[in-house]
């Protein structure tokens, strides 16, 4: 077979407000097992965007948007439905960022595939699904790009990623990505990996090309700014999408309000959809009701569901979206108060909040 | 229950030099599923250790230090059974630099376990272990203020993870650590999510006291030195516990030393330990053969193992350790290399090596 | 807490006849992972109610009933949209036939839960839901009066089920009932393990009463009787929930035509919903590619849907019937032709078929 | 590639005898996660053997002994570590009774692997397992033979595998069979779904072939004579391998005898290996405290361990053989008491008891 015979297929979003599921999954609401959890997290979703109160975190791991949930979390965006998203690097960059360029992802198989074929082709696999390697090369050397129009100076990875809306703002093949619309939308995204991505490469070329001078990715002022918003938002809900770094980091940041001095409330709402095992003791498995131990999550609307997030997510959301929730609710524009006042908000100024 | 009730019976970490398993796990190579699969993964890794060409690289997720196997990686670290770790943040500051400033970890449970009243007592809770809260503070504390000792600029991990190995020759209560010992055999520690754990904490702590002038840690550069790490290394196997940032970053490399215009070889070892499941499309449960569709991993001599990291991994390193591949091997001393030559091993001056 | 406070909320059956998911499947055709193995399972099933010279057998495994997937089966029964069932006996007995004399499943919880105070008050939990003990006592007792009034003899599970159809045909207080719509429809329902739920205390009790003469359930006669069918049929899909005896007995009815002389095809669609791990190599997780290698399964129209079933067993079943292929279907009455001519079918008789 | 190029490597079991892991086994009691959970079942399982009063049932379910797990099993029947076995038929018939005959299990592969050419050289798959179809064909016809040779009337499950023992008796070629160990030493063997398996295609034979006068097997038969051992018993303790019919059937036996009026203990001491997650409401994984509310199974000594069954298995009974509990016990020969006193009780006699 030929490279196009095996990209032949593109990858199509699911489009949430097509799908009025909200007669179902409250009826689901009524059986056991996981219909039941994925009801209540639906309910405990729509509850947070009813209170006006609460900022609203998305977590996300896996490779979801290359699995069709991109236009999910771009209708969320759109329609104010989140307000800050921390992610793995993987989604933002080699498949949102990617398919901004105006690259897609193709329908494979797994079942008697030749992968050592595929590689000697330019095709990458995720389970099921294909990627053109030289199109990958063009979204690393794009991210080298963008690096090297910047002032050499550490960068959080929220402020990069803005670097890249800006870039797809003037750029974009196609407009429905979430890095774009975020940026407009004044929603920051961290990647606290950022370098475990394909921006890893462009930022690796970057920094071998200018030894001296050059932009860095800072992990650390990516905890700070998040933990900032912390401490701004108060209240605060999260949806998570797997487990991961994004997890640990969201779930971490009421910790590190308390190391500055400030004692603040556990995030009052928490979902989670993962087939991860809590018996193997790794952080993505971890129980929410664990996490209270640690004083990072509040164990009165917390709902974990075991679902592989492709089935889930869409239900969860199209729940949300068609329950109509969000309505009165207002984007909290977070990048541009760290793009201002957020800035200088430190241990001298944070009295003014 | 009062707090000192619940925190009672310290972990203890396995020895793996005690258990000759050699004829066990040789044996289980004669039966199916698991067994055979870890009886595999065990002669892939003494094959590695015996290939003078190979550098090992171990990557670490989950919370395996917490659940007693910090002294298997401690005997690894002595016995140059690895020359480089890539880890997860959590194992390497909130578990090893925390014993190693003398505190422990507990032995709990998970079952009717109110996880409120933990929170009150500053006890966390992983699975089925205590930690003292109140210890974990004086950790972050600690690395608050290593980063205050430090000069402000951009750090790799690595080079920061060094720093706590040069505190710990000093000030360590308890000397049976990875980081320190990795510090002395000159074994490079990289944890490409640092701010997603203590360390985090103190980082966040330090810059936030520290507006102006700070540490920072830049992740682009710890992908950086572990592609130089590659470059010079040539061969590689790795030993994986776990998926996450630890196993993707590391498996990258590869494909990095592509986009920098070296085409070296794909990793020709790799055994992973893990529970996590294919179907879900995560990184953590991707197979090694679809890595190879990368060009990250050769098909040759990869083997996953589907257990539970306690079990499978002292049973793995164990029998290493007990037919004694490592026996002629030497420590390859990667950090004081990126200290050297390494650190101005770049574009104009690679043409040397 | 008193009994009456824990068994308050009844669990609610989907009907799936209400929630027109047609569009959504299609479209989740496009995504990757576990919403295009769901896609693709609905349309298999689609297709096997379209192909008129199919016999649709379904499986049955796990606690589906007390779930809220009843009136799933019931409908699919009451459409023509199923020929057979195999099935574990709690699913029929203390679930069907328990709701069926008016006895109720309840909403319950697993966290926190105390599982002797439970058992004190007579209450049974599975996970998250509740069954009031004393209630499922009469259940047993049923049967066994059920079994008093049957001349003694041995019967297969599916003769004594049908005379639980009989039974309920007369007393059933809820005629929301799968024993007895399939008793009506003429659909066999078989239950390979038929002692291991509340029919085998029912059994025991009238053997221990009646030590000399007494109904005896010959499991070999069901394997006979489901043989027979495949005989007749010829072609055969299955739609299995879950793995478990009901799976293997099903498959494994191709290798018994066989051994009878007859060279009959595989199962010619084959879908299967489960969260079992391949890994583990028992039965419930093996794929249906492995069996192919015996002989059971054709590989062209197979797949497996990796989710909890009470999630995808809706979606998909909802898609089937609101795409409509079982209209033009009429129920095949496979219990009227074993209870006539296939009684008698046998080495001597079947050159006549 | 011909059949006799994938049927090389046979099988090999695995002697617990050899390998003792007591040190290992107990300080892997100080560690978290499956490690602890496998050292307390280990325990656990010593403390049964050590309880004089206490009858140890062990039940199967799995692809066990293809797997190499055979010898296990019979190193505990010939050194009295179970009374009872409740298992799979497939376990019993088509791979112990299978080997008697003088077959072997061959180590075979899962990736790359083509099912059909499989099917068409007559070799069956079990994930990395192959066998010879046309030997499995010997084996039903074997068990044909034997039902040919019996008087016509129902059997339990357990009596019919009597008849296996004496058969092996006169003519196994391979002598460590379970099977016929089981028959000298007086374990009753149950099978509750005894059709399921290579002994249903063997007795479909028979009964198509007989079709007025034939043996049958009763499965009520086969719970009221695990129910009558427990009466005898009084005290049990259960060691689970996976979950499936055997584990319900045994769990449930406790409710049987409530329902005959014996108000009996629960099982005192309960163990079980087992990869099935909680969360899909099987029974295969549902939790032994969930067992407790349905006064099955008591709660102090129970340990569920989180493992695939060739790893977890040899290590526990290596454990408890080498720490040497069972070296003052005697076998219960509880099918010697079936065949004699056990057979008439009844109603009427039990009062003698």
């Amino acid at each position: 077979m030929r490279k196009k015979d095996y990209l032949k297929e593109p990858i199509k979003h699911i489009d949430i407000k097509k799908y009025n599921v909200v007669e179902m999954i409250e009826n689901m609401g009524d059986m056991a097992f996981s219909a039941r959890e994925l009801s209540r997290a639906g309910k405990i979703y729509d509850t947070m965007l009813r209170d006006k109160k609460c900022t609203v975190i998305l977590t996300l791991a896996g490779s979801l948007f290359s699995a069709g949930l991109k236009k999910v979390v771009y209708d969320m965006v759109n329609n104010n439905m989140v307000d800050v998203i921390v992610s793995t690097g993987a989604i933002i960059v080699d498949q949102d960022f990617f398919e901004a360029l105006g690259f897609k992802h193709y329908k494979g198989w797994y079942q008697n595939i030749d992968d050592n074929e595929l590689r000697k082709l330019h095709i990458d696999r995720i389970y099921d699904t294909f990627i053109d390697e030289d199109d990958l090369r063009i979204c690393d050397e794009t991210i080298g790009k963008i690096a090297n129009s910047l002032e050499p100076r550490p960068y959080s990875s929220r402020e990069f990623i803005e670097e890249m809306g800006k870039y797809l703002k003037q750029h974009a093949k196609n407009k429905e990505s979430v890095v774009l619309s975020a940026y407009e939308k004044g929603v920051p995204i961290f990647v606290p990996a950022f370098s475990d991505c394909s921006a890893g490469f462009g930022l690796v070329l970057h920094q071998w090309q200018n030894p001296d001078k050059h932009v860095s990715i800072d992990s650390a002022k990516d905890f700070l700014e998040l933990t900032k918003i912390k401490i701004k938002a108060k209240e605060t809900g999260i949806f998570m999408i797997g487990g991961g770094v994004p997890k640990n980091f969201t779930q971490d940041v009421v910790v590190a309000c308390d190391v500055l001095g400030y004692n603040l409330p556990m995030h009052k709402y928490a979902i989670q959809i993962t087939v991860a095992d809590v018996r193997d003791g790794a952080l993505s498995s971890s129980t929410l009701k664990e996490a209270s131990s640690w004083g990072k999550v509040d164990t009165h609307c917390e709902q974990m569901v075991y679902s592989e997030a492709t089935i889930a997510m869409p239900m969860i959301t199209a729940y949300a979206y068609h329950k109509g929730g969000w309505k009165n609710r207002k984007g909290k524009r977070y990048s541009d108060w760290l793009n201002s006042e957020g800035k200088n908000f430190s241990k001298k100024t944070a009295s003014n909040l």
